[in-house]
Formats: C-alpha cells, structure tokens, sequence
C-alpha cells in the first residue's frame, strides 16, 4: 500500500531499525553511572551526539537530544526567551511556521510577550527582508526570531540564510526549525538554534535535536536536571538515540540521488495532477521546494471524504483542508498563503518511492476526486464554463443561503449559481463556515470571478463575487 | 557481569523487546492521521493505554504516555499546581523524594511558591501523621503534596495509603512517584495523581506515565498540542509505549513469585554483609520496603573507589556517597535519614538475579573493602576497638585538622585519634567537607561515641566528639 505522508512520519530507515536492535543489547544502562554498562552507554551516547552534530554542522556540546522535536522547539523557544528576557520580550515567527513554533509562540503571548508574524507570498515563502522589516517595526526589544527551513505543508523552501544575516544585523537569533529538511541537508547560513526531529527522516520516534550556538544566550525553563547538558531533562532515550544518528548519516549518504529521483517523480505529480483533473490548483513554489513533497487542492471537493476514498484506493495522503475530522478549521499555512483549502492533499514520499506507485496513484486520483465531486452533487466542468446569459440589469442581488453548511458546499452552490449571474452582476454566499473566508477569494482567483470582499451578516458572513465573464 | 543496579535501569525485559520490534514495523505512523498506517497506530496506543491504565488501576482516559519518567514528574507538578493556583501556591514534599520530584519543587519555589519537607525517620520513612501535620501547619493555601511509593536509594516503602487519606480530609491532591515500585504491583490507597518510567521496570527508556484522575485539577503548563489529551506535547514513542505496556503486564505476572526470590536474596546480604565486613551500616526499613533493594555504608571507604574497585570484580551497583565524580555533596536521601554516607553501596537486584551472583558478590565485598580501606590507612577494626587509657585530666582538648581532605578522610582521621583520647575527654575535627556533618555524627552512633555538635571555626566546620568508652 503505497505510503505517501513521509512529512508526517517515514517508516523507519533499515540502519535505523539495526542501529536500534543493537543499541537495545548495549545501550539500556544509564550513561551517568561509572560501571561498565554506564560507560558503554556513554561511547554509545557521545558517539551518536558526534555524528548528529557532523551532520548539523555544530560543535557535539552545542547539541542536545529531545525527546521529540515538539519539546526541541518547546524547550529551544523557551530557553533561548529565557536567556535573552533582558533584551527584550517580543517574538518573530513566520505565519507558516509548524504548530509547535506557533504554539509557543501562543504560550509566550500568554506570558506576557508580545508576538510578530512574517507574512508570505502566495507560494508560501517569506519575502527577502520580510525579517529585517519585521526587526525594526517590533514593538520592543526582540529575544528570538524563527524561521522554518522548508514549510511542511507546501514543501516551499524558506530563504533562512537571509534571515539570519537580517537577524545578526540585528544581533538577535535566529531559531531554525529544521523537521522537514535536515535529512536533505545542512541548514545554511548563520543560524543561532536549530531543532529537528528524527522521525521525520527516518529515525525512530522519540527522539529532537536542538542545537544551540556557542555564544547564544540561553536559560532552560524546565526545572533541573543533570543530562543533555541541563537542556532537556529526563533519563536518555539512547536506543532510539543512535538509531536516530545511524540513520541521519545513512540518509545524508543517500540524500543527493534520492533527490533527484524523487523531484523527478514530485515533477511529474505537479505536471500532470492539473491536466488529469480539472479545478485544480498546486500550491506552494515549483522550483525552490523540497523534492519530495507537492501539495494541491481541489475545488468542490471535501477534504476528509477525498482521504477516505484515496485510502480506499491504498493511498496514505494528508490533508490540510478544513473538512477532515480533526480539525474545523483551514490549515493556518494554506490560510498564510491565500491559496485554496479546500479538497487539500499533500503528497510527500518516503525515500525509496517506486515510480509504478507514482503512476498508479494519478491513475486513480481523477476518478476519486470526480466520485467525491458527484456525490456532492458539485458543478460539472463543463457546466461550470457555461457561457453567461445575455447581460440583463438585475435590481435584485442574487443571494446563497449557505448558512450551517460545511465546506466544500458553500463554493459548491456558489458555482453552481454563477451561470445564473449576468457579466457584471454581483451573488452573494452567506455562510458561516470559517473555510469560506479563504476558499470563496481562491475560487474566484482560479475560475477568473472578482471577488469583492466580505462583510459581516446578520447570520455568519457576507462574501460578495461579480461575475466578470 | 553481574549488574546490580536495577533501580538506576533495568534491562530490557525480553516482552519489552518483542514489543518493541514488532510495533516498528506496525507503529511508526502518526496515530493521528486516518489513513490504514495511522489507524494500525491508533489500535496499538489505545491498547497500550488500556493496559498501562489496568496496571496503575485507572481509567485509560486518565492516563497520558510521557517521554520519560522526570518529564512525567515535572509535567505532573507543575500541571498540578497550575490548575490549583487558586487554592494556594504551597507544596508539599518528602525529603527523600527522587530529585526530579525536588527539582520541581525548587522551580516552584523560584516562581514565587513555597515549599514544605517532610522530614523522615532513620529509615528513611514518613512519620504516620506527618502529611496531616505539614498540611495543617502550612503557610498558605496547599496546592499539591508528593509522596514516593517507595524510596528509590534504600528501598523503604513509605505510608502512601495513609497520607492520601490525610490530603484527602483536607481536599488536597497526592501526586504519587511511583517510579521504583510500579513493576512490583499497584500503588494502594486514593492517590490523585501518579507518575512512573518505564525503564525502571525493564520497559524500554524513552516512555513515563503520567496518570490524572477525573475530577482533579489540572492545567498544562506546556505550550498547546493535541496529543495525549493535551499533556504531553510532542508526536507518540509509539513502539516504545507499546513495549512498556508490554511489559509492565509481563512483569507484574512475574512479580509475587520473583519479590519472594529477590526478597529472599535481599534479605541474605542484609544478614551477611555486617557478619563479613567490619564497620558497616546497613540502611533502610528491614521490613517495609521493596523486595529487591538493600544499601549499606562502610565506614573509612571512599565511595568512588569502593564503586571503582567492584566494577573491576565485576559488579555494577551504585552509591549515594558525596564521594562519587558526580556529585560534592552526599545523598539527599542519606541525609535526610541521617545516616553514614561514606562507603555507600546501593544493590537492586534486576529480575532473574541469579543466587551464584549474590553469593558471588558477598564473597569479593570484605576484600574489596578492606583493600580501599588499606590504600585509605583507615584503623584496623582491631585498633578501633583499643581499649581507652586510663582517664587524665587533659586541660587542652585534642583537634584533628582535617581542612582541604575529602570524605572519607575527616572520619578516618577522627577513628585513628580517638584512642588517645581519655574515656569523657573531647576530640574536635576541623573539615570543610560537607559530608563530615553526616558521617561524623553517623561514626559517633555507630562506634557508640557521644557527638556533642558542631560550630563554625575560622575555616571549615568543628565537629566535637566526646569518648564514651
């Protein structure tokens, strides 16, 4: 059954899964003890922060191993607040940072501390010199900035080297989360801290990375605690550990051919998914991206029927429309970038993906997205191009009570009706569901309809469309 | 190689290990997400919560998977204290708990809380009565007491049951650290919350428990995140939290029949080691306490060398002595009981300890002692036990200047004085070590010496000690 949420978790690399067997025989002992065991646990442990640090490009005691990358960011955010609380209190992020930056970021807010996020353009990157403008129009001394090295929904890469010279100008640091990325790659540039995750590249769960520059100042918030340098309490996950440094240098020895491969393969996704399926839009930037990961969105479409039937058809696709069980609410990243949420999926592939997978899965995505489509009962492409009628004044605003109806059936019944709409005349979809917002504006944008902005009703929201062919 | 340290970590137990292989292959996707991978991670969380929750004896949805047992404790308090903020900011805690438990503490106490020890007895056990005398006695409104299941350094098993029923008639939460004992069986009486790791139970590192019951209140300190209702951020150490559920039913199926094995073990080293080695304290409750764990300390020995010397015969146990690389100060625990540190051996015997090995271990001990006690030049049990010379009038009291030696030095120095000393005269030990204002008053009780106190001298600290015989 072909796997295609690498960026949710990989399975896990085969050194990954050795290294861990291994370690299991010899390395369960507590590192800080002074007896055999102890000490062979500690090899275990220094040689496993060794590789880890080569591959970061940081010094062996600038790094620290988390128990996840949510708690590195957690903890690297807090601590590095912490360390520099004389400097200042506000805080910058880019809006299409990962749930755990933007959650601390939340957590400091309700601290007290103030909080800037750094736009991005319609394919998801943060401009050049969005952070040096971001610096000086702060509202007070900044401790921290951070910014994402490749965006996990979208897979666009983020300019985190400019960043971080717009950042030392400044002389603050820069945090960069680094989860979807580091096993590409090192981060370039001169990053201050960094945090990564090693289920995301093929390692084992259970274990973070943060790295904390020399120099940086820093002061752990959680209570104390002797290991990981008083960074990261608790007794080391060392199995998981070295299998998590094993297969970091397995992936990076892999990296540069396995990208190639699947860029070919993400290339092809992106070419053919719009031609196979009309109404489609694929988000993100095309050329300055991850080379796994495409993600498109599919107009009158419900994201978490879309999943079903794909996992029906044996593909493992995540979604960040608003429409899925989990959440009620479009993807903040999609939201950032005002691009369509709704029928969103997100392809990322495992490293090792076969091409024949590849073709089965645009083999079966237009007669998934059409069965989701039909049963919605939602506009045909043809009749969605319908010629207009003849231009005739209409006093009368044509209006769609879309009140109490979820996403995708507001743009639904908004194409359906634009037929009805003379050119230059004006509908309006009432509705009360928060995908509207973004989804009506991408609508418009996709099928050459201006949209004329919202407002507030006496029910839910007003989003007015004019026809303008 | 015989390791004896099954409190610090216990090796892998072999279910752990199955466990543990078996949910890589079926474990490694997000259990969040709704396709095939993602539910097969969902069955296996859910059912490792169910059995974990059978084991604690609480309801699965009252129970949380933490990345280990200190981020358990330290997630556990501060929660704890966050939700009851309003009923006061006071803490309750034994003296003897683990320093994850103490550690918190004090990061309550630098946030403007307060805290209150519950002192303990010479065994090292919590006075019946003392929760309800601390909470009756407190300086403000009590927000959470903590109390140990059983003592993770001497093995004494403390009044759990009782002291929930005291915080209970005061409407105070119990958080109880059932870190040691949770592989031995439940923890009894009407707990609020409990914490655990699973290493210590031969579960795999890298998992803690943390168990809230309904109805207690409880706010998560941690920035927001949806896994694991909220309280413990970060994506699942799925395969590692399915091996501790593993295991924990695998050894509590063992655990009556290999107590009664360890007990019977525990019970032969107490009984030998004051027969084979001279000067020797055996410390802890004999009765109440956990099957598989003994400490003893030996008098004139350096800890270090002590632990040096058995790893070389191939024994892996642990000291509480100030005199180990890894800490200048004694143990807190030792101290709180009031005991002799110096010379510290704790044994925890890992499940399947065989006999041969115990009785192994008893054989090389006396040697090993007594060889550090020769390179130390500690008195011979022969010349410490002199007779006393006949009593003189000695108008100028005897010092011993210990300044700038290290434990066990002071109390070697004062045990090779003491014979010249007339039976009623006065010898005074100058040290600036902190463990001489443990050990001194220790050798006092156990060579049947009066200590008459200490007080401060130009430098260091003067410890007076009056012959009695």
């Amino acid at each position: 059954m072909p796997y295609f949420d690498a960026a949710s978790s990989a399975p896990l690399h085969p050194v990954a899964r050795q290294a861990l067997l291994a370690a299991l025989d010899e390395g369960w002992a507590d590192p800080s003890r002074l007896y055999r065991e102890g000490r062979r646990a500690r090899l275990l442990l220094d040689a496993a922060r060794e590789a880890a640090a080569e591959a970061v490009e940081c010094r062996p005691d600038e790094l620290v191993f988390t128990p996840s990358g949510t708690r590195a960011v957690h903890d690297g955010i807090a601590g590095a607040l912490a360390g520099r609380r004389r400097a200042g209190r506000h805080l910058i992020v880019s809006a299409v940072e990962h749930s755990s930056v933007l959650h601390a970021a939340a957590a400091h807010e309700a601290d007290g501390g103030t909080v800037t996020e750094v736009p991005v353009d319609r394919t998801g990157r943060v401009a050049p010199g969005a952070y040096a403008a971001a610096l000086r129009d702060a509202p007070g001394g900044v401790a921290l900035a951070c910014l994402q090295s490749a965006n996990h929904e979208v897979g666009t890469l983020q300019p985190v080297a400019e960043a971080a010279e717009e950042c030392a100008a400044a002389d603050v640091p820069l945090l960069v989360d680094a989860a979807q990325s580091l096993g590409w790659g090192p981060v370039e540039g001169n990053w201050s801290l960094l945090t990564a995750s090693a289920h995301k590249w093929g390692g084992p769960a259970g274990v973070g990375l943060l790295a904390v520059r020399k120099g940086v100042r820093f002061r752990t918030v959680q209570p104390a605690d002797e290991r990981e340098s008083g960074r990261s309490p608790g007794f080391e996950n060392l199995p998981a550990i070295v299998a998590a440094a094993a297969s970091l240098r397995a992936v990076r020895a892999e990296a540069a051919a396995e990208a190639e491969r699947l860029r070919g393969l993400v290339e092809r996704i992106r070419a053919r998914v719009p031609e196979l399926v009309p109404d489609v839009e694929v988000v993100g930037d095309p050329e300055r991206r991850l080379p796994h990961l495409v993600t498109f969105s599919c107009l009158y479409v419900d994201g978490e029927a879309l999943l079903h039937e794909l996992d029906r058809a044996e593909f493992s696709v995540s979604s960040g429309s608003s429409c899925t069980s989990s959440t009620l609410t479009p993807s903040h990243v999609l939201r950032a970038m005002g691009v369509l949420s709704e029928g969103n999926v997100r392809v990322s592939l495992p490293r090792g993906t076969a091409e024949a997978d590849v073709d089965r899965f645009l083999e079966a995505l237009p007669g998934v997205v059409a069965g989701v489509r039909e049963r919605l009962g939602a506009p045909k492409p043809a009749e969605a191009a319908d010629p207009a009628p003849e231009p005739e004044p209409e006093p009368d605003e044509l209006v769609v009570d879309s009140l109490g109806k979820r996403c995708p059936i507001p743009v639904i019944e908004l194409a359906k009706v634009i037929g009805e709409v003379p050119v230059g005349g004006v509908v309006t979809v009432l509705s009360d569901d928060e995908a509207a917002r973004l989804d009506i504006p991408a609508w418009c944008e996709m099928r050459g309809q201006t949209y004329e902005g919202e407002r507030p009703a006496e029910r839910g929201v007003a989003y007015r469309v004019r026809r303008r062919a």
